[in-house]
């Protein structure tokens, strides 16, 4: 077994601390992954607070990982070591049912296996994540990053990056679509520079004031305060698409369906933990559509990968050593972070 | 003017009583229709009872109407007298805008003019519909009953008949679909009759067992009892296309979001007078989507009545005489139709 060291939750809603544990011995088709960089995606905190129903504990959270290779396999043929890669959210699924033959595992009928906290196919024990120096993953849900994307600011695109980068292809943003952004925070501020990148018009919808500048910066065209009296009177039928980060059961959807055009869609990315309250009328009127989007398969999140490299796309983000992971929490629960926390775990 | 006769509600929320007024001339483009037969739609009682805004009173309501020309204005071409012709939910709209343009005017960008209860475009004065003996419509807005279809099972048609057939033309149904009716009522047993004549696969999903011979009857392929307590997991992931006809805010929308494959949509015909309580997770983890859908353009609904000739498709309907209008009105209400009244205005 591999000794790996990490940082854990030992219970739920407990502090994160060190921890160590096991990692197996690299199997055939297996990569043996030196972690350098993992960031911290709100949803570890949903996952270590059970807010997602219960999970297992000790957890050690973490599916944005960035590392270089140790070892391999001895049928591994994509991957040698010292190749940079990255690992997301996934590490199996059942690669036969017609959404995995698809390249969409994300979408795997059977269920399919998450970087942390799932029960291995083979029923050997629970996954762990990337909040830790070393990970062993199966070499089909192995990225590889592009030499020219510095390791700490790939990490956040195996999640942040491929849950936008995933809508924003399947519903076409492009030139001369006109698409918005929902909140400009971890997600929302990759939404920004990926749909700017695929040549649309892209627009912040944001309740804060303060998101203007850094909107405009990150290469928005347009920034909308929600909060302005005609904000939505002004907008109204304007958009093609809409991509929602916002995980709040408090929107007042309606508002923001009646921002689109016919045939246009709302994609939520973020789901909130309470149901959202729906007014049906502006859907029906416009013949609009509400849609969802997880993630991305392991083919389009390594094309995805390389569209960020070709068009020298990252994250901006503050990077923190192991040690500060919980308040790091704190400061992911109050939008304090611009725009992703990325944990050196080389300071394990 | 030409008089007219019909039943109206004279105020909010009053019984219909028989009320005497006046139609326009015919201009240059208009139709002079002798309606023979008004089908009674669930939006009419919505409208009279004031429960979607305050409307105009009196109110004569009715927008499923099928008749004979009684005369034309000079520049019409179209139409002659003697023809059979329908009026459905719209007289009128801006005929500009894009939406127009592409033959929607369901969706007119300048809003539409309803059969009744709109303020004309000149100005002039409120519509009055269907409940009635004669109508004066612009030919645009007059659509062609083909004269294998008797005028009083066509009436329901003009609302009923489009309202399915727009969605289950536009989300594809046809062979190799599977496609779910929620609700056999007026909409839901047109939705059966239509989505089978395209070509798909029908289930009806009701929570009425007393539905479940008319559903077969009315060519369904399956009946799913929404009760039984593995309906939805026997079900689950079926479903391409799954039209909504339960206008109820009531529904567990996230057990029906289950029921639909990846990249599956539910449609929304109904618009419930309170928001739904949507539960996202279920749209996220199978991009699933929630549509909505308003009737259907007049080239649409006149595809939509060639196409119920072509297919022999007819509703069930109960026909009325005009001073039965209020108790099938509370009958509605009960549900206690199968499946759609018919109001006879030649015995008006």
């Amino acid at each position: 077994m591999i000794q790996a060291k990490g940082m854990a939750a030992p219970t739920s809603k407990a502090p994160l601390k060190p921890y160590t544990f096991e990692r197996r011995d690299p199997k055939d088709h297996d990569v043996v992954i030196d972690i350098k960089y993992c960031g911290i995606c709100h949803s570890d905190i949903h996952m270590v607070r059970d807010e997602w129903g219960p999970g297992h504990f000790p957890m050690v959270p973490g599916h944005e990982i960035a590392g270089v290779v140790r070892a391999v396999g001895p049928k591994v043929t994509k991957y040698k070591v010292g190749d940079h890669v990255g690992v997301g959210c996934l590490v199996d699924s059942c690669a036969e049912c017609a959404h995995c033959k698809q390249d969409l595992e994300q979408y795997c009928m059977e269920g399919q296996t998450l970087t942390y906290g799932s029960m291995e196919r083979d029923g050997s024990g629970i996954t762990q994540g990337g909040y830790s120096n070393v990970i062993v993953v199966k070499e089909s849900f192995v990225v590889r990053i592009p030499d020219s994307l510095p390791l700490d600011k790939a990490a956040p695109l195996l999640c942040a990056g491929i849950t936008l980068y995933s809508p924003l292809a399947h519903w076409k943003a492009g030139p001369g679509k006109k698409v918005a952004i929902m909140g400009l925070g971890g997600l929302g501020h990759m939404g920004v520079k990926l749909a700017k990148a695929m040549g649309a018009e892209v627009t912040v919808l944001s309740h804060s004031e303060s998101k203007r500048d850094d909107a405009l910066k990150l290469g928005a065209d347009r920034f909308v305060l929600t909060k302005n009296a005609d904000a939505f009177k002004d907008n109204a039928m304007y958009f093609d698409l809409i991509i929602n980060t916002v995980s709040s059961a408090d929107l007042e959807m309606a508002r923001y369906f009646s921002l689109l055009k016919l045939d246009g869609t709302l994609v939520s990315v973020g789901a909130p933990d309470k149901p959202l309250s729906v007014n049906v009328f502006p859907l029906i009127l416009m013949r609009r559509n509400f849609a969802g989007s997880a993630i991305g398969g392991l083919k389009e999140t390594q094309e995805m990968l390389d569209f960020c490299a070709k068009h020298n796309i990252t994250p901006e983000i503050e990077l923190i050593t192991p040690d500060q992971v919980n308040v790091a929490y704190e400061r992911v629960l109050k939008s304090d972070v611009r725009y992703r926390f990325v944990l050196d775990m080389g300071k394990i």
